[in-house]
């Protein structure tokens, strides 16, 4: 994730590592060649009888702006899922620590461990990225175990949810106590569910598709329509054109699945940390850790 | 559902299998007739005073807008909403089995089974298949009475609650135990009537007339209205518009309805598998099943 | 409610039953007499000095487009809720009577018979149809002393609250037991306000009379909008426009109250009828009633 | 509210009274004085290199679209979320009669009146109206404490909440009984506040101040962008065009506040006294309050 | 926040301090000097062949209306969020104090400070202000251990939490009731992580990255595409266009980071002095703080 640069127009305006040009600027290369051409060739195909002009243009743009204002809505929407999805997770386990706290302050350096390990192993599943460290880091030997499972969150959770069960049947907390904690386990549980659910079924590939088959299309033939009205400011405009539509699409692909490293992905690591210093102050814990600073770009990973 | 293929751009651009092509195809080329006939019968129907221009069809353009845009999303809010369901099938699952392993680990194995026979009756209740193989295999003998019922799902929840009930009753879990597992279980039966009410009501049938009835006309009338501007280039912008508005149409066809297994339908298939994984793995089996691959064409059913 | 017909294109095309058609015929008459009018008067208003051309139309697009999409989705919005409602019915129901089956298997029969009296009194509130038949059939005697209330829906389930605290007084269910299945009712009373808020308050009306009066003028304008480019084309492309933008405006008319008979309705009989089937098949019961079947037009009522 | 007028075609096409005419009459007599001005000095302008093409208003376009589009939705969205939070104060009212009347039925009458009173204190805080003639009506010599303070209906729930609590004190309900009366209670308390949010925060101010000048200047150039392509029909098609504009920039400002005394606000009277009838019928009660009729121009208020 | 200013058309027309003209007045003067430049230069550059029409703009509207609708709505729902969680602060507040004042009335005082030093510190946090001197009001000094914490309302929260805990083991409070209080700290919790996660992740950097360089290089061209046709009237067309653009621009800017002290900023000054009166008028103080008045600009800080 970028985060907001200072207020200066020029970086505002030209911030390179923000931006998804660097990932188009080949295809917008090529839709200068496509303009030089259809400059050159202009006189030779006119004469064939070839034209084409602005007008069925503007129904082009109506498939278009139906297409890319949609699967843009799509694709935010699920940034922003995601984004709930781990906001929720912090207030699930400052719920869970408080209660615990209160109730089991004997246990709660363990339940403390068990919540961090359980969003690292969140982080690590949805990032395809390797647990180890950050789980013997936290739990010791026991981290072995979870290492070789399907689902190491849900185990934890599985283990969360043994834990409080035996506390209340050893009596350290009362049946109601007990319901109202699992109900913040319920939280969690969904919490997983749903960036599981976020990261297997993505939008349907045939939206990315069809999308893809008609900017490329509209941006070939463009050059050739603006050609024959605007001559030598043929290339700005069609570069122009095309960098909005082809940076929408861009950004769009980047927003559809938030979990991974791209400039404009979740910074599950600084989740997690702020997560951590969260839990540790209310443990009473006086070494925090320091929250993620965003490097010389703005960005947090 | 097709997944991502990897990021190739001849793939991602020529991808056969996601597409919907092979659905319009026919239609795509009644429109190529429909352009060469106007541009053979240009210079004929001109001279009888009768021509078409492109700027009526700006004012189609709204009209067709709203209806694609509004079916669109109306249609991907279907899919979404299952997809919802479905992930939320999961998080009730883990649960309630974390919950039974908790506190009954006596019927932990049956309930599990119980589950994932009301995972895989929901899933060929929506599919209109045959539920017997995989009931059978999960329940045995039992499966026999449920295979003739109105719906076989419900009356698993309802024998679910009945057991959950005679655990209570015999004083294997307390009240407060009862209300909080009962809970999740009406979470399962919120995802079963919300998969039914997906089913058997669709988006108002006239949406569908309307819109085709818009788009054929429309692609019907287009190649008449470009020919006279854009002569020999008429049938290929004429094929590009056409192509996408029929896309689009079809694909909200497709979304619509998404438990069956076209291409872009849900892949309940693997989403069962994964329930039964996840499952298993909280049992302490270790004879998990595998996750289900996509197919060469990167297809899940 | 028209259900989706067989996937044959000359009944996907000229569906005649699911068309809003019938009820804008008149309407597309007067404006192929406006068309025709306008193409007799072209000469004669325009020695006059007075013209209308296609361009002042493109800002119409605007503001029809604003006023046919806005009240498209809020009228099916309205379409939705009211589907989400009853498909919650279901899920109640189901829930109540599962609950009560496993806790006072003794007053199931006459619990379930307060339920679909509850489903049959709703549909028939909100249909204002007489309601004597279905709860005499149900509840006996009992219906005569509901039918002169003011919300017989409300009655029953004021009487199903004053049973369920019944059963706890005499010991019959515990404290938690009767909060878990009220909370069951409050879902149902819920359903009840839900609707009665749909059937209550419409849509604001100014947005019926802005639309009208919009879509009106802008069909009467049209034609000689049109005249002076198409000429003979007139006709058919001034009843194809005004053709989508008065069924949008009569469908929107439609589904904003959609409980009562006509063709996008929902089928509130089939949905009584279903979750009759379904509580009968929970007590057990083997003589079901049949679902209901679509008639030869594909509807259901 | 206006409700729907009958189903006749004059009365749908010409109803002034659900109609924003009245209040932008002034304002299109401008728009008319601007056409004919625009008429009368065409001539003399264009002589002087002034002049105005439509083309341009077509980007005009784009912006008031989002603009008018834009607050349209939020200010439906501010009266649909109104409208949902009166319909939850009938249901959460209905459920804490029926949960009190059958275990405090000693008490039912004054909850029954301190639940009326909570209504009408909320009706007259939100209308900015004097509450005393119904809270006297309703709870007697009581009311004078409530009339001076701050929100008389927070106080009214808080006395309902130690009402409530005092029972659990005496013995006449557990404490199940009592957590679950007060769930209802949150309910109530969050209509009050959802109310409040409503009626103290308007959308950002600069939304109607940007609406108002983009609409305003549009209106004022359009007749001199019109008047060299239409002559005669420019102040027509002027006066058409700005009636929706400036219809649908009143309307929002209606429906922002929706809770006044105007023709699109909600009809809270109605809607107290459908509550009153509700609650009194459930105590068993004959002599019920008639329900509120429109008057003849269909109004409710 | 800016409140509506009384109805006089002057003052809505012309505020300025509602408005974001003061911020854009700079970049509108650079569009004007660019319009003079177009027209000096004009029939220069027209010989070189270079020539702008307004035909391919209608394709940049496309982008720009997805671009600048996408980015409004998304940063008003950000403002409303934050709204909704404000708004459920109070509601969750005043059913914490009167849960507290029928159960625990020796501690109301008490826990009313907490809950404001609570909102004090939520407030103060989000707008990165001192909370020492409120705090220190609230709490005395007690105040000085919060003042050092990573996050003060966290804390609070704790002690709260810890607070009620200590009640129910003392037994002042039952199981059920202290549950049913916890549910409401739970909510309390959801405000904070909410409004912390509104503030510390911003939307996308890219769509600010995007939208600015579309609408400057569109500002920046449009002068030379209007002079052709408009003459002496491009500079009036092009800033009020510009205008339009450029205030959706910064307006959403505001809107995005709702906690701070900009004109379109959440008043929160206001709204916890609301919260503030209505605690004390629930724990029956008389000499209540007066509720916050707009400035003469209409402002509320």
């Amino acid at each position: 994730m970028i985060l907001r640069p200072p207020n200066h127009w020029f970086i505002r305006l030209f911030a390179w590592h923000g931006s998804v040009l660097p990932d188009i600027l080949f295809r917008l290369f090529l839709n200068l060649l496509m303009s030089l051409l259809a400059l050159a060739l202009l006189d030779w195909y006119e004469t064939l009888g070839i034209k084409l002009t602005l007008a069925p243009f503007s129904l082009f743009g109506v498939s278009i702006a139906i297409f890319l204002g949609f699967r843009n809505s799509v694709c935010y929407a699920r940034f922003s899922e995601a984004r709930l999805l781990l906001g929720a997770l912090l207030i699930a386990c400052r719920n869970i620590l408080r209660q615990v706290i209160a109730f089991c302050p004997a246990d709660a350096e363990r339940v403390q461990a068990m919540l961090l390990a359980f969003c690292a192993s969140l982080k690590h599943q949805l990032r395809h990225t390797d647990a180890r460290d950050d789980l013997t880091r936290l739990l010791g030997s026991e981290a072995e175990v979870l290492l070789g499972q399907h689902s190491a969150a849900n185990m934890l959770h599985l283990q969360l949810s043994q834990w409080l069960a035996k506390q209340r049947q050893i009596g350290v907390i009362s049946d109601i106590v007990w319901s109202t904690i699992d109900n913040n386990l319920n939280q969690i549980a969904a919490v997983l569910g749903g960036c599981e659910r976020l990261a297997s079924m993505p939008v349907p590939f045939v939206y990315d598709l069809l999308l893809r088959r008609t900017v490329y299309l509209f941006c070939a033939l463009l050059p050739f329509a603006l050609a024959p009205d605007l001559h030598a400011m043929t290339p700005l405009v069609s570069m122009f054109i095309s960098y909005t539509f082809l940076s929408l699409d861009t950004l769009a692909e980047e927003l559809e699945m938030p979990f991974g490293y791209k400039n404009n992905h979740l910074p599950m690591d600084a989740i997690c940390i702020n997560i951590e210093i969260n839990l540790r102050e209310m443990s009473g814990e006086k070494d925090l850790p320091q929250p993620m600073q965003p490097d010389c770009h703005y960005r947090l990973s």
